[in-house]
């Protein structure tokens, strides 16, 4: 593994207790913070660092200011057979999106039904694939749509930021195949990954965001005040208005103005919103068939002939689950600004988070 | 209006007598002849003309050469109350598709469910939006996918056509605003777009496609050869594959290596597949918030603070709605290219096809 020069290695299991810790310090009950923390390092193992716990220190502020509830009442607020909607109690995005898949999926078991569950009063939830992909193994394609926590899209045509950057995932099993995972968002580069090189002192590429001039910028500190910008321009634009309108209008969740800033507004509950779906496989296609024909595409996208100098054609998701097996096993890169600023974090609660002792003689 | 000078002003009535009139020489019953010709033309209305009348040669051919059904016998094959499959033997995507979204829209009134319907055994459809957008009279969100009839774009990485350029649509009622509908494939440029230039000569831009080198061209006949651009990278070929696994897992349709040309091979049936679903409002939310909260994002996205020189923001859907009631006034503009071949095809039915006297003052 090629380790970049600006980063330490840290064992998944120093990261995930070091992580839990400060959880539990802001009164996070373990169970939740457990579990909020499995999925923000499995961002991190499958190098989505933009999901991952470069996010811990803006979610332990807003739970310390109690503008999430770090102890949250989640209930089904309306519900038929095959739809419900679920008020998240401003907890924690993670553990309420979990909970509203899991709903879905439990409702399509027992009504044997594609069910939809639409959620309000969440926060921001991390990556969208994690919530599609647990449709997986029941065999249901899973969907997983939500709102971003900052207006930082522009309508086409507009210089206001009226839409957040609105991620979602679509996730297939794929019978001995790894699941096909869709995961995306709608600007050509995910904030997040603004945020890191803000945060590491990085230039980004000239198409990932205009600054507040409507310029666009390499400066990623320019870039986080001005708008990024959307893949194919209109179609970029009406994708992550629709998805925003998908998990907003069916929950009662903030939209466009309704919006606040997740860094910036630490007084005000985001009322962030999801949409989670699934539809079972057995109810439209026998099982062994569909798990046969996806097979069958998955290998023929991999055997295609490849453009020089590509070495391997992925399908959506098998990069991250091939960079899971890797850095479960040797760790993972997480760069030094970001290690600063958990450790700054850590250390008002009395905790560390040390890098691997193979990798600091290594880049000594 | 004004009108591009290789063009000719053509009215509704005119084009679809003259259009009905020929898939009736091909064998098409006459209620589905007008069922198939207003999609079409509501999509030349709206300016969509890559999914318009510019298809109806090939349609006519396939038809008469019997590689599409003109007298489908459509059934559902499988179903539950809240799902379907259905298989369209062969007849034309239009009547297949409109089919299927209607069995959905029913199920979901008659059992207050989200309903999915999948769809084998079908043809090229046209354009998305007109299936999701049924679903917005009966205030509910509408999707429609499908997967593409030709083979042009690669797995990212890839150099071999496995992929088709498969486009989407949802549509959600808006109150008093109309219909907020996305409807978009994952190529920078549709490929019918592409078909027109090369009809009528005109060069494309450069980010559009490449040619079968891989390399990109402006030149629409060498594009035609290659394979068109996904947008955002990945992001465009991670979104085409899903939304041809979502058109045809679930069916038993096409996919990959088993999808045939729709222009070169007049043999063998297509074997289209669709997915259709809709999501009642009123499962999820009362149906006057609703309306009112899309009311207010649709208020919010136009209001916006412009860029320079924009004269205003659209909303996706919208100017394709503004052109259908300019062009229902004032006549459709149609490629001189476009109008000659079908002249040409309607000569060998002897049927003739007039553009309307005052464009051809004018341009005289």
């Amino acid at each position: 593994m090629t380790i970049a020069s600006n980063t330490k290695l840290v064992s998944e299991n120093d990261l995930k207790t070091f992580c839990v810790a400060v959880l539990k310090k802001v009164d996070v009950p373990e169970n939740d913070a457990r579990e909020i923390i499995d999925n923000l390092v499995e961002a991190d193992l499958r190098d989505v660092e933009s999901h991952g716990i470069v996010r811990l220190p803006i979610y332990a502020e807003r739970l310390a200011a109690r503008a999430t509830n770090p102890r949250p009442n989640i209930k089904i607020v309306r519900e038929t057979a095959t739809t419900a909607v679920v008020d998240g109690d401003n907890g924690m995005g993670q553990i309420v999106g979990a909970r509203a898949m899991q709903i879905a999926i439990d409702k399509a078991k027992a009504n044997d039904a594609c069910v939809f569950v639409s959620v309000r009063n969440s926060n921001h939830y991390g990556a969208a694939a994690f919530y599609a992909e647990m449709a997986c193994p029941h065999d249901m394609i899973g969907f997983s749509f939500t709102i971003g926590g900052i207006n930082h899209m522009v309508p086409w045509g507009g210089a206001q930021a009226r839409l957040g950057n609105n991620p979602f995932a679509v996730a297939f099993p794929a019978g001995k195949e790894r699941p096909v995972v869709l995961d995306m968002a709608c600007s050509v580069a995910a904030r997040g990954k603004i945020i890191v090189a803000a945060k590491e002192g990085t230039p980004i590429p000239a198409d990932w965001a205009v600054g507040p001039d409507g310029q666009p910028t390499t400066d990623a500190v320019e870039a986080l005040k001005g708008f990024v910008q959307p893949i194919g321009g209109p179609k970029g634009y009406s994708l992550t208005l629709v998805i925003g309108l998908l998990s907003t209008m069916l929950s009662g969740a903030n939209f466009g103005s309704e919006v606040t800033h997740m860094y910036d507004d630490l007084e005000r509950p985001q009322n962030v919103g999801h949409l989670m779906g699934v539809l079972p496989v057995a109810l439209f296609e026998d099982v062994d068939v569909f798990h046969r024909r996806m097979e069958k595409a998955v290998s023929e996208m991999r055997s295609a002939k490849r453009a020089p100098g590509v070495e391997r054609i992925f399908l959506p998701g098998e990069r991250e689950a091939l960079n899971l097996i890797n850095r479960r096993e040797n760790g993972i890169p997480i760069g030094v600004g970001v290690l600063a600023e958990l450790n700054e974090l850590g250390a008002r609660h009395g905790l560390h988070l040390a890098a691997m002792d193979s990798h600091e003689k290594t880049t000594a």
